[in-house]
């Protein structure tokens, strides 16, 4: 997993829990020294490779994985494994597995809260740091509606900017539109936006028949995982740093064209993340995920998590956040049974 | 179906399609009879169980049901059927059947637009015919955060009042809290709120313990299917009709409470129930599946409806609003099939 | 005054003050004869100018009104009056005044309240009841954005609608804009609109050169106190009545605009006007403004309502939503006073 | 003023109209050198008093001030000056005016603007900085509804936070409930709040009984002008520094009470103050009434920013955000004429 504040405090769960942990770095380059060193031993943060490696051969019975390299390296001597990524599932599933693997990423509880209130918010923090910019009265345009679009679509209107939706799936781009959103061609929307933000999972959703259209000065992001939505290679090679996240590309008509972060996903290269706060969704179906794994015999595969585990966390995120709720009444319950 | 103007629109949609129609109506009170005057031969709106007796005779090849009572008396000699409704489903797989039945309540487009937006909008318009009240600054205490509580909540909030959401499924009690509304246990939602709006398909959701609670003055609806969320026992019978719709329950300490509607569907008791924008939404997806039912050979036993026919009524629906959308680039087709 | 049940509560409250009440009606065809005989001696239906003359002759102190005609036949003999309309004011300031007038349309309880949110509310109820439109998915564009067209643009974008505003004053045009809303010139609008709702106080907001751009099928309201917004004259002469409230206006290249309630404030035409949680509001500021001329000795002429009265009401509106809130602490007051 | 990019701004802006400029820091240690250097000679960052000396030495026609210390250095011989600050008009109302001073920060624009949608953003923006919180799901308590105090109202709801607003001002709060937003006195919101922003102007806002009601782990920021407004008396002296502007007070019962920014100004201290985006009316203000200043011969006291130059700035700024609008036709100015 990334060695972060929250990934401790995973551990610590864990350990809480019983379990020895040993833990290596999904990414060695975002690894945070001081919260390895409070870990103590069984912490590999530095060759990734190696990390694995060691880690492996270590011989854990169960695996929390980001990415799935530890999975495909181990899975057939597991007990079982969670996968956190959507690309960490594409990888899964082209195995013959050994042994079950929970899909949290599929998890409702993390689709609903992570990808929507995590991204939303983080996004559009990432987009005020690297820019210093009032979003109120700007035209934001998001490309892409699915949970991060609707996220970051929802949190921009409620900064009082006027936002614009593009998305290729008619129901998307319906619901978009009876949310209130203008749903647009992006081309259309190209020469409306002063602020774009792709979040599709697609690549070149930005490209030169877009730029051709856009207003001087306007703001590229790119909120989806990976840094292909905007295409860098129609944007130019006239670069100008104006500030430390923000690349100006000129265009041959003299339109410039304010790039964030290179194109990377904006939220993590310019701001901190997902917050605290939803991250203690993420690891708490890791968490209990890991302990069903070990109490049950699960067949082999990719398994979702299980409803019970998916509401047993939103529960304690309600108990976190102070909130109390109903149960039914047994009359409510024979009354519903009729139904099912 | 119920015999209106929407329901004509399919009729003629129907047999412009090619199709002979006979209709009998759902309800034969609410059924409107210049609308079956246009429609001319083949319209049954007297007597219930005559119109279905009669329309089962003819020999119909498709049904498109709500409430699934014509479906029970022709399944073993269709070519298949349509329903609309939730009941009726339930109805449905009790049932051998001798043919294949569409899903239609459960369809996308169907659960995403008629529920939220539809009865989102129609409740509140019921709620504001019954009692001429301002909306903005009242506290109003949605119990239920299904599909329809989504939508009346966001309604509420949307006309200025303050909404407290009270939810017995964790996930959905997560969401509602994450979507910014106070969420209660419902005996403190009842101190708390002005109007009360059950729509959770349960029973007696309030009852003797939150009518004690209540401010006096508070009005309560119902926009659940059936007229058994409220308790109509509990609130005594020292009723006075205030309004027309308003009946005003004095309490043993003098506190007044109001029940709009004895208690049924608020939307269609005070309003004019779906507006027509939700409905063509509805009769697109009874129309395509019914043309889908001739053209395929259909296994029996309830099934969805085809995602292409749920993407294509989205589709019509956009085109309908004025809505163009791009297409993927064959380039992204091919990026997106590496992760399916 | 209207003879309405909230008028009728006016009358209760002056008379449990000490008062004699007579009641002529500001508009006899609105008058509810039901309110009429339910308070008794001293109100006058009937016939407009007698009505007036009937209660300039009994020789009132204080006047109430709303359009200044019995101010105008009485001001010489008064104590004081109060004026509640726009127009009335206008009256007012052109003559001679014998009396004290307040100007109760100007009161910023008055101002902030009713226009935003009982006009917000009951306008876009009004396009509902006439049209039976789901408003989820539409795009409104609301022309002029005083206090009365914030709040049917708020009520509008609440409602799931998506919001353009045309604005001539660049004050409020910018805060439009800030507050989210796309802004543009009345012409482009013409071409995106479902919905267009006129609130300027101006003449021919919708023109010709409007009607020649809009979708066919758009909507047109007006929201404004005269009919005179939307020019009649320019849509032409070949209207269908499709709907009680509806009519459609053929184009000559075919196009079919729908004009709501022939143009008049749609909020009286097609719903019930401000709901009676505002209407309190404006009926308390008449009645303690009523006893502030009685009680102090107010100077000839047009003056404000006492910012204290303003505040009181305020005070008693939030009782009676049930809102508690805190004073200042002496040692806060201390503070503050050294910076007025 | 601030020695900042803005205010580079401003000074090339005012060179280009054909000043001489001279500027003193108002506050040196926010005085970023490189600005400095930039705009070259007659730029004094070093110390206040000595900046503020020769910059008066100087002999300036028109000042642009913040905070009035150079205005009452010099104002027997100036044409004329500009105020940004309340403050600052406080300490200038005070004096025996030599010219006219300029209230900016009492025109329309700036108070509408600046104080709603600039410090609306950026105080969340610190508070999310500070502690990398969640905002959704989240109850924030907003204490004050003066301008700023609704701007932050409205982003947090807009975050997804449900907000609950304390105010002593009947007229304000009313409009905040109105507004959908709980209005609770401060007590009450201490039990129910996770994060409490207090923007009031007045003091001890937060103080012992509200602390000793808050939840563990409850949040305070201010984001009024002093940090006066959260008792840091009352807070306790048990702090501990969890985070670098995050100091935990322990309370006498072991509740952990968390102070962003030691109470000084959240946006200021924990993020960057006003956006660009805001920062340009101001000083455009600044601008043309300096400009005005030294074309007419205004008297001296304290003087409004003249109207037109409210709608100028407001006009650049809709040019600037690309935002277009009609002007009145003759007809209709005559018609609204006869309403003045």
């Amino acid at each position: 997993l990334h060695v972060t504040a929250e990934t401790a405090n995973l551990v610590l769960a864990l350990r809480v829990g019983g379990a020895e942990v040993a833990l290596c770095a999904a990414n060695p380059y975002t690894a945070q020294p001081d919260v390895a060193a409070a870990l103590g031993d069984g912490v590999h943060v530095g060759d990734y490779a190696k990390g694995i490696a060691t880690v492996a051969a270590w011989g854990p019975d169960v695996v929390l994985d980001d990415g799935a390299e530890l999975i495909a390296a181990t899975h057939e001597r597991l007990r079982g494994a969670t996968e956190e990524t959507r690309s960490g599932l594409v990888h899964v599933r082209s195995l013959d597995l050994g042994c079950p693997v929970l899909a949290v990423n599929e998890a409702t509880a993390e689709r609903a809260l992570n990808d929507r209130f995590g991204t939303g918010q983080s996004a559009l923090d990432g987009i005020v740091r690297a820019t210093h910019m009032l979003l109120a009265g700007q035209t934001i345009v998001v490309l892409g509606y699915g949970w991060t679009g609707r996220g970051i679509a929802l949190r921009a209107r409620g900064a009082g900017a006027s936002v614009v939706v593009c998305e290729v799936d008619p129901l998307r781009a319906l619901v978009a539109r009876m949310e209130g959103f203008d749903v647009l061609p992006a081309a259309v929307a190209a020469e409306r936006g002063d602020v774009f933000i792709t979040v599709t999972g697609s690549r070149d959703v930005l490209r030169r028949e877009h730029f051709d259209r856009m207003k001087d000065g306007a703001v590229l992001a790119n909120a989806g995982h990976f840094d292909v939505e905007i295409s860098l290679p129609d944007l130019g090679d006239a670069a100008t740093e104006v500030l430390p996240l923000v690349q100006s590309f000129e265009q041959p008509d003299g339109r410039r064209l304010n790039l964030l972060a290179r194109g990377q996903v904006v939220n993590l290269a310019a701001a901190q993340g997902h917050p605290a706060g939803v991250m203690d969704v993420s690891f708490a179906l890791q968490a209990l995920s890991a302990e069903w794994l070990v109490r049950e015999e699960v067949p082999a595969g990719v398994q979702p998590v299980p409803p019970a585990i998916d509401a047993e966390v939103a529960r304690l995120k309600l108990e976190a956040l102070g909130v109390d709720i109903d149960t039914m009444t047994p009359d409510q319950e024979a009354y519903l049974n009729r139904w099912r």
